[in-house]
């Protein structure tokens, strides 16, 4: 099967990218309403490819936002089937002045893509498509395939969820198949074995019913800068620099022997890291490596803050409100409602006198693991190693993808995340890039996992 | 002299009032150019008023800003000399909506004036126009007497301290006077013998060079808000609420035990304090009253602070910056440039790994304190125990009037802060008001003062 499909993928490189670049001239921004008729006609063009490529029961299904594409192909009840999950919507591409060339309208430019969208989503999703329609013309296809293609995943994938509660019977399945995550290096491939949550809160600090003058009440009275400052500062330990809210840490998994192997097998340049941010030193759980800290640990940071004067120069006062938004990632197995609950105790516990205090919730986010020694994952290890020569590894990501934990909460299905871009490809950023190389890759690489899992599924 | 004063005001009080009343209408706002002909004929109007009065060689000297009005009434050589201090700028009116009557076009209501600036300091610097009247116009001035009358006291009497510093000899005097401050209650005289000092700083903490995603990164790069909220936090003891900057109390002055009963002998309700603020507690340094803690303690409060992201909703951020507006009350002896020293130093000291710390200083401004046994103070308690049939309490002032320890520092003299307003009378706020009482009270308290004051230099 292996030398087949990369023969079809060579007979039909050419098209196969034509047909991506013709997606990315859509601008598909769900963020701005503006956009709206562009993100339709996406929805529309992926549909006839879909269909092109040999799926059934094709249909655009309108949500409260954008429509989700579904299109699938049933072979047989007695083979595993796949649900491949992607979006064709994307970020805005603002500011257009930091971009090359216009950002949509691609260019091929040292054998990568430019374009918004061309990493994520639609590159990476439509590597799926090609794969689909490579198994099919060549007659090897060797289980189910149902593909949701959604519109919304850069503005919170909210209608996602409600589509997936209605339609459990119809996206029933085995295993979630996704690419909208990265790996290591092209010469380092790797699987995203672990996703981290978040629990994110807003915070209020109220002192006195006024902004008051730092002279007349200043050193009487509790200023709420002065109290958010000391919470804040109360909720991480400085020599451990572990989170302090009581319980936090209670359902907290420890990473195996052997995935903390794996990770310290991760090429690393603490110094090559250190530069980038220029900064001279990195600051985090004492205890654990660098990568470690940044994913398979839970966090605290504040990412914004605000109080009092704003404006140049000095104004003398003590302010009545100060608030700050926070947020925790999280691992698993904690739960992101509970560790909400917890943090809004045990920061209102601290407060000191004469300051009142709310919190409020923002969305929150499962983390998710995928263990190495699941057929899932084990699949798409040989399927790397078909291609790439060597094993993937695996790898936590920092950030979160809250609807991953959805999939396996309402159709008890793990994900597998087949991420082929590559950090440096500027997804979200302008001049956003996708590799041929990638592109290639992955078409090459997700029949082979199709393969292998229906192989170990049958054992 | 005390009768024929109160005599001469009763006579003329409708006229005083409707002066003071003209001059409230012209909107002298030093803080917006919009106003600066404005600015200029309040000035005209001062100088006008004090020729009437009787004083010589007016002059409305040009600044690098607004003009300072100068007068004098030179009697003797062999007599002291009284220095009159006053602002004619006010604050910003807005919001006007606030107003319940045009700040504008002064209303008289419950026996108050209302109207910007009917306090602050328009009000009471006329008292003194119209005391020295009142003395000229019965023969009765004992000393001499000049007037600087400045237009920038609401934006920082920055062109003040280098006309002083040019004009020592013209403005050669023993004692300045000025009523720029309030008085514990229209039954309760006081005087105001302390001021706090001024140290105000920014701080900027930079972490890595750009905004980052708090999911890649976060838990393994130091974040400048969380940074910044443990400095801040680590600024005080959050037992006995001292400042922990090592060195920040060695020049401190304790009060005297005389000073401390005085302040205890202060009308003061705590429940009715924290009620007009709606806090449930007081917060400040341990084994001090709320009094002290608010005008004889040295303090530290954030004015100001930002990081992140500031608007609606959840962005998963952490950010390259954070920063914050620090003052610093100071209490005699400290220097503020010393303090801001001090606090640079320890606070770059306890950055953490990885963050970067630029500490800039904005003005700062030194404490005053009047003796209690001087002559000066003696001959203003001596007046107002004369009109107001009890000894005035000496009380400290929260604030902070950076050119009266100018005052002191270049031309060598000590200045008696005779306010006659109340707290309650809404200065730099909407419905700013001034009592007729406090009005005339003052016009009757002055020229006792100057009595007093030169029989005690007699002496």
């Amino acid at each position: 099967m292996k030398e087949q499909i990369k023969e079809y993928i060579e007979q039909n490189k050419d098209r196969f990218l034509n047909e991506l670049m013709d997606m990315l001239r859509i601008p598909s921004v769900s963020a701005d309403p503006a956009f709206s008729g562009d993100v339709q006609r996406t929805a529309e063009y992926v549909a006839e490819r879909l269909k092109e490529a040999g799926a059934d029961n094709i249909e655009i299904c309108p949500t409260d936002g954008n429509p989700i594409v579904y299109g699938e192909k049933i072979i047989s009840p007695f083979v595993p089937t796949v649900l491949v999950y992607g979006h064709y919507d994307v970020q805005p591409a603002d500011p257009y002045e930091l971009w090359d060339s216009p950002p949509f309208e691609p260019v091929i430019k040292d054998e990568k893509i430019y374009a918004r969208g061309s990493c994520d989503d639609k590159g990476q999703m439509y590597m799926h498509v090609k794969a689909f329609e490579s198994m099919m013309k060549l007659d090897s296809l060797p289980c189910n395939v149902k593909f949701m293609i959604e519109g919304e995943e850069e503005v919170g994938s909210v209608n996602l969820g409600p589509f997936i509660k209605k339609h459990t019977e119809r996206l029933k399945s085995d295993v979630v198949l996704l690419s909208d995550t990265s790996m290591i290096g092209n010469d380092t491939p790797s699987i995203t074995v672990g996703l981290r949550g978040l629990a994110y809160v807003e915070v209020e600090l109220i002192g006195p019913n006024r902004d008051l003058h730092s002279g007349t009440y200043g050193g009487a009275v509790a200023n709420p800068i002065n109290a958010l400052s000391q919470m804040i500062s109360s909720l991480i330990d400085p020599k451990t620099r572990k989170i302090t809210i009581p319980g936090f840490y209670d359902d907290v998994i420890e990473i195996s022997a052997e995935e903390k192997k794996a990770i310290s097998e991760i090429p690393f340049d603490i110094n090559v890291y250190k530069k980038d941010l220029n900064i001279d030193s990195t600051l985090g759980e004492v205890g654990y490596s660098v990568i470690e800290q940044a994913s398979t640990r839970p966090t605290l940071d504040v990412n914004g803050i605000k109080g009092g004067y704003q404006g140049e120069g000095a104004k003398t006062v003590l302010p009545s409100k100060a608030s700050a938004k926070i947020s925790m990632r999280l691992v698993p197995n904690q739960k992101s409602e509970k560790i909400a609950n917890l943090f809004a105790d045990y920061f209102k516990s601290i407060a000191p006198a004469g300051i009142k205090v709310n919190v409020t919730f923002h969305h929150g986010g499962e983390p998710v693991v995928v263990p190495m020694d699941c057929v899932e994952y084990q699949a798409a290890a040989m399927a790397y190693e078909d291609t790439f020569g060597k094993k993937p590894l695996p790898m936590r990501a920092g950030g979160s993808i809250p609807i991953v934990a959805l999939f396996e909460e309402v159709l008890g299905v793990k994900s597998i995340m087949m991420g082929f871009g590559l950090d440096t490809d500027a997804i979200h950023s302008p001049n956003e890039n996708f590799g041929l190389f990638n592109f290639y890759r992955g078409i090459e690489t997700i029949p082979l996992f199709y393969k292998h899992y229906t192989e170990l599924k049958k054992i």
